[in-house]
């Protein structure tokens, strides 16, 4: 029988994506053992408690001791005070990667403290739900979902294939790109969508017209989608946006040029470019569900009450 | 035993909401008869096929003969000629209503049209997928929705009443409250969603330095949330802007001072800004999903693919 991937796998940070992670290789057994730290005392206990890891450590420079795969699942903007703590400690050959939305910054503040003798690969998993925290991964959270890989030039090819074929273990596509390119593609396919949730429904909640009682229960008309995005982590998007401050501008600007475009169809009664931008729009829908990227259950097959058994005033007296 | 709420309902238009109101409104037994007419040909033999209606009728006209109950399921740009079309055979007695997203325009265009020997009430149920057409309705689509009427000054209470206790018994909870201030709060909890998703979509379909696959690909990141909306009835959307042209530009332009503001804080650096919002908008999620608008399943629900039985390389070898 063949042996697994990686003999020791260190996680640090264990939040959504990190205890996705952790579920997810013991389930495909492709580590041997899992070491985890957190910053704070209360997730590390929580991490022993949901028996996520093998080992739960205290230290950063501790989780990595021996581990021949070393996994950033931290804010980007901590990425580079850990990468300091933990070059010291890297057993040689190690492959360290990140799991962040940027890439650019990461690189820029990571690769200068690691030492020759491991790999870096840095990665971006493109995948999540709303929520955080240790209790919120599970194990199927990858399948099906692009793992983006950005090794800088000169990167041992053999390093990078084995983090490939640990992603694809645990259901995952992986492609390869450079992470300038990388966070082009993610500033209008994540970044652009968050920062316009955030922001709508942040506006909605300041109204003076409309009271917040009505703008939850009349949420159902399309308001209430952008408040699930709107509920992802702070601290990971704030750094995210920070990070990658010159690709989501780029994008802003374009997007306002269209709205702008919007804003006057409409002042003008001008139908037919909103019909048309309306009628576009929906290949996109198509190509998505199409290629597997989402579901084609209608309203993404949010759960759905049945009737209640019908009250007798109402029933019909027989015809 | 007691009498179904309506003898005769028309429908006029049966496509997302119209074949929703029809199976709820046959399952809960509070309509004694349907008659149902389309404006095209095919819709007409496919609600005819889906056993949609007791009786399809080829025009307005005729669908609305003997009914005490007439409802205009059609986009809202049409209301205006189809109560001229109907008012001559509207039987006395009879509440006409509506469910278009817009209310001011539909009260401007229908009720100098109709008789005094009618009710208008028109209505707004809050609820709808991205599907369109008569395939597209079940008849659960209302269930804890909120409907909202908005009765004209002098309506005859009774009309409003037996309408609320209509879509009470299909599932809704209902509120009444006046057009133009129906317009003011769909304008942000739907209204101005649509436009932002609809534009965000063109603006990601146009880009020149990011692929169309690649936008594909990578739109689990939270775009592809948006193109679920960007997928809606066109005519159905063009018509909302058309209608609900002042409380949409308001709406938009405080949209786009908040965007200003936050387009700055990226600029400049300022996390603090960003991370002030990200926090507040958390809880206007959880109160949407508090008072049951949204379910707390993650990423509402979508259907999960579990991985495949392990294949041999990546068993742990008995440790």
């Amino acid at each position: 029988m063949m042996k697994p991937l990686f003999n020791r796998m260190a996680l640090i940070g264990v939040g959504l994506i990190g205890s996705s992670i952790a579920r997810a290789a013991r389930e495909q057994g492709i580590v041997r053992s899992i070491v985890a730290t957190a910053r704070s005392g209360a997730t590390r206990a929580r991490i022993a408690e949901l028996g996520l890891a093998d080992q739960v450590v205290d230290t950063n420079a501790a989780a990595v001791d021996g581990a021949d795969l070393v996994i950033l699942c931290i804010p980007v903007g901590r990425c580079g005070e850990v990468a300091a703590e933990i070059a010291p400690r890297l057993a040689p050959g190690a492959i360290v990667t990140d799991v962040g939305s940027v890439k650019e910054a990461v690189v820029r503040d990571v690769a200068p403290h690691l030492p020759d003798t491991v790999h870096f690969v840095p990665g971006h998993p493109v995948a999540g739900t709303e929520n955080s925290g240790p209790d919120a991964g599970f194990s199927e959270l990858f399948i099906d979902r692009w793992t983006i890989l950005t090794p800088p030039e000169g990167t041992d090819p053999g390093a990078v294939d084995r983090l490939a074929a640990f992603w694809s273990a645990i259901g995952a596509n992986v492609e390869t790109m450079s992470p300038e390119h990388h966070d082009l593609v993610l500033a209008v396919t994540s970044h652009l969508p968050h920062l316009i949730a955030y922001t709508i429904v942040g506006t909605a909640a300041d109204l003076a017209q409309v009271t917040r009682s009505e703008v939850l229960k009349f949420s159902a008309g399309g308001f209430r989608d952008f408040t699930r995005i709107a509920a992802s982590d702070p601290t990971m998007w704030r750094d995210i946006f920070l990070g990658n401050r010159d690709a989501v501008l780029e994008m802003l600007g374009t997007f306002g040029e269209d709205l702008a475009k919007m804003t006057r169809a409409i002042r003008r009664g001008d139908g037919d470019t909103l019909f048309e931008l309306f009628t576009r729009t929906r290949a996109i829908r198509r190509g998505i569900v199409q290629i597997g990227q989402d579901s084609d259950t209608p309203d993404f097959g949010r759960p759905q009450k049945r009737l209640p058994p019908l009250p007798r005033p109402y029933m019909a007296d027989g015809e």
